[in-house]
């Protein structure tokens, strides 16, 4: 693994929890496996605490082939790569020049918060935990401290022209916070506080760099959480950009329905509130909505109106998570475990607990009935938080088990009737590959990822993770589905949403664009493919 | 009540279950109190089996001052009216021409399926249950069989630049289908077909015409239904258009929730898909969202995908109802019933039977500590289906106690923490009031109506039911609370929009606006202040 690639990783793990970590970890020597400790432990070095009371009674299933082999298959699509298919073909651009009174604005703006130095740059360029390729980075990197400074930065590089780049935990995978054009980035990690909590209508205000974990271990006092878990390290801002899910949107739903209102930094440089507080509401358009998942291409959220839950006692299902029986070797290996290395259902459910006891129940009923096999019940909190802390470290499990390899993560979703022969059929294809897949599914939902391992330093490897994800992809768009569940467009996905969504709504959505952002300088390059016009 | 006015109400009442009764309610004799029963009536004439099988465990218990005095009073916000507040400035406007040729265009399009004829015209241009003036009436109403259809007429009138109004139900209240500028009416009640029900993903294709009474007897066999209860009448199309929700809102969710994608004829004609049939997906602006709650203004919805719930068997609270001692006396004069004449909540528990006893008895519990008093169950179909029903007919009670009488009906939400507030402060007003008002409040969601009954031939009633809603909605923005829960902005509340949302939000709306629409064709008049330019 290159340095830069262990850079990236450790700055993704340590982001959110400590600012101070920064140096410490540059300076950490390079060794993989220690990679994995970090992931699931919070700033203070204690096992989180929300993990332990969010879960009050799971268990595992091992579903021996499960619904894997239930539906009818027909012909796959016909997959294309490479040419306009080719996964980084819209980050390429020409680099806008920076020029040097925006540099001394800025620092008028930010004082020591700013940094040109080409290391710092280089780490805020390169994607994170993704395999897209960077062709510039940055020019500086700034680190507001308020809505005020992002405000007055962007207003300054909508008067140069020059490109920003939101920058949170930098945990998505499909190239959301590359600097094709160069230009300013605008890391939010200073902007991590907490603004008002309020217990009685159980909503928050925060401000964008803080971390979901971090977020919970503040709520975790006043018996309150907020339900999305994405990666570990993912920031609510980005989790608002990019339209997050995570294994629990099957219950709670997903980032589109846990935010009140946004506050954002249009391109212009503006401050736009999108809603009030009122849980609901039927005023004006849903600027709130249109803000999460545009990916920083609208404007820059400098705050956050978060719905929360109550943290439950123990009653309907909140999870269901399929791994297959690579997935399951990797986290054996990795963790020193004997789990039956079969495909596995992993199943939570909350609320009260006798409705918990009742629906398990039902589902060990049914499981039985598809021949599920080998019930493993994780009623105790120790056990439980064992279960999900494997299942969070899947991804790190599959590093460890091929060290010096990248990973192609993928993420299709497609309607729930469909999800059995999407699986099946995807399996068959990464069954022959020659490369080592992984399957981890939030099958509540529809959503399937795999992860699939390359040597990258071995072109065809690459060539054939591309494919598969390629096959993927095309298979869900033919069953109705989605090129991206929860990963968002980014520059990976670019090329498929004219096929999933067609051209009107690409020249929408550049319509809004244009009429938003009329020089083109939040986040260019991303989530509309340059070919769009009208 | 004005001939005009018994009009408007029985084809509202009529319009989704019936398209043939068209003539013969025009030719009904004046007799208010013959208003009341069609209402829950469905379209064969039996009472609609969806409230039977929907409602397994419900129960009303008197509360007596619960939670109404609650809450410290403080100064009200200052409350001007006449002027910009007027309910009407906005729907003034210059007639444009419709010339000859497009009525040629309209009639090669349309067929038969179109009228020049001023009754009909007059009737697509009074708004229905509505306070709001007209001061125009379209020029052609034209009813579209297909989504296609609705292309050629959209692409007509941008080619000559004439306002379309799209018109579902008409049951909404702030002035949406006004045709202050005249022009096309695209009524679109011939297109209320089911295009396809996928049972395994619980979710249905749908024209925008159907009513969602309608629908959900379609759904019952299934063991299906779609959530969501606005006024009876409202068609599937109209609840898209003005982001509904209803009494069920505060279990799940709004319109905003339960769309899985639209199909949307945007202003130059082009169709639009705005999303896969993926439950969740990360693909791109969600143009769903931002055409839910659009008003029309954006584009004419053709086609929804909406998400559908499994009939409970009997778990959560999915209702909580609060209606005031007035508008309790209302319900027993209109139904001959002797329910105390106190304030009243409702609740209502869905899921499996054991769960919903035991939070049967933790409300209780809560409301006996509280005060509250006089509970009643009920527990049988037709006790729940009664209970329901009245909760349902609430309105149309009022209108049977001032028979000549139009109403005024409130809509706020806020915070939850400021409900009790508000009610108590708003009650206070309206007790002191010399007009008739009621109170129903879907207290789950902090929103909160009253139904401020005055005579329309007397200016100063008038003026006092505006002064009385001027009232809570600035009371509701002091809250951090929005000037519309549920029923939209029209005409209505668009002088409120500034004031909630800032005028960074309305500039962002109208460049949108004039993206999409550039003409200003769709639906021009409404949602978006006259005086927002940027």
């Amino acid at each position: 693994m290159a340095f830069s690639s262990l850079l990236s990783r450790l700055r993704s793990c340590s982001k959110p929890f400590c600012n101070n970590l920064r140096t410490s970890i540059i300076q950490r020597p390079h060794n993989p496996s220690s990679l994995i400790e970090p992931v699931i432990c919070s700033r203070n070095g204690k096992t989180p605490l929300w993990f332990a009371s969010l879960i009050p009674l799971a268990f595992a299933v091992s579903a021996g082939s499960l619904s894997l082999n239930d539906a009818p298959l027909s012909d796959p699509k016909s997959v294309k790569i490479g040419g306009k298919g080719s996964t980084d073909y819209a980050v390429k651009g020409s680099r806008r020049e920076v020029p040097p009174e925006l540099i001394e604005e800025l620092k008028g703006i930010c004082q020591e918060n700013m940094t040109t130095d080409e290391d710092e740059r280089y780490v805020h360029g390169k994607p994170q935990n993704s395999f897209h390729k960077a062709v510039n980075i940055p020019d500086v990197v700034v680190y507001p401290r308020s809505g005020e400074e992002v405000s007055k930065i962007v207003k300054s590089c909508n008067l140069h022209k020059v490109p920003v780049v939101p920058y949170g935990g930098a945990t998505s995978i499909e190239g959301h916070t590359l600097s094709p054009n160069g230009g300013v980035c605008i890391d939010m990690t200073l902007m991590n506080r907490v603004k008002a909590l309020h217990v009685e209508d159980m909503d928050v205000v925060v401000e964008p760099g803080i971390g979901w974990m971090e977020l919970n271990e503040y709520l975790e006092p006043y018996g309150l959480f907020f339900p999305l878990d994405p990666g570990p390290g993912a920031t609510i801002g980005g989790m608002c950009a990019t339209r997050c899910s995570g294994s629990l949107a099957v219950r709670y739903g997903t980032m589109r329905d846990n935010v009140i209102n946004l506050k954002v930094v249009l391109a212009d440089g503006e401050v736009m509130k999108t809603a009030s507080r009122a849980r609901k509401s039927a005023a004006g358009y849903d600027l709130t909505r249109l803000m999460i998942g545009s990916e920083g291409t609208l404007g820059v959220i400098t705050g956050i109106t978060l719905r929360l839950q109550k943290l439950p006692q123990s009653s309907v299902v909140s999870r269901v998570e399929l791994l297959d029986e690579v997935q399951i070797r990797a986290i054996n290996l990795a963790n020193d475990k004997k789990l039956p290395e079969i495909p596995t259902l992993m199943f939570e459910f909350v609320g009260t607990e006798a409705y918990a006891r009742e629906q398990t129940q039902i589902v060990q009923k049914i499981a039985s009935e598809h021949n599920g096999t080998d019930f493993v019940f994780a009623e105790e909190p120790e056990e439980k938080k064992e279960l999900w802390k494997i299942r969070k470290e899947a991804l790190w499990a599959c590093f460890a088990m091929k060290p010096n390899f990248e990973a192609m993560i993928t993420d299709v979703c497609v309607p729930l009737s469909h999800l059995a022969e999407l699986i099946s059929r995807s399996k068959q294809e990464l069954d022959a590959s020659p490369l080592t897949c992984t399957v981890i599914a939030h099958a509540g939902d529809g959503n399937f990822h795999t992860v699939v391992l390359f040597d990258p330093t071995k072109e065809e490897q690459r060539r054939e993770a591309e494919r598969l994800n390629h096959f993927m992809v095309h298979l869900a768009l033919s069953m109705e589905g989605t090129c991206t569940g929860e990963h968002g467009v980014g520059t990976g996905k670019m090329k498929y949403l004219e096929k999933e969504l067609g051209i009107e709504n690409l020249r929408t959505m550049k319509k809004i664009k244009d009429a938003l952002d009329p020089n083109n300088i939040m986040n260019p390059g991303k989530l509309i493919p340059p070919h769009v016009c009208f």
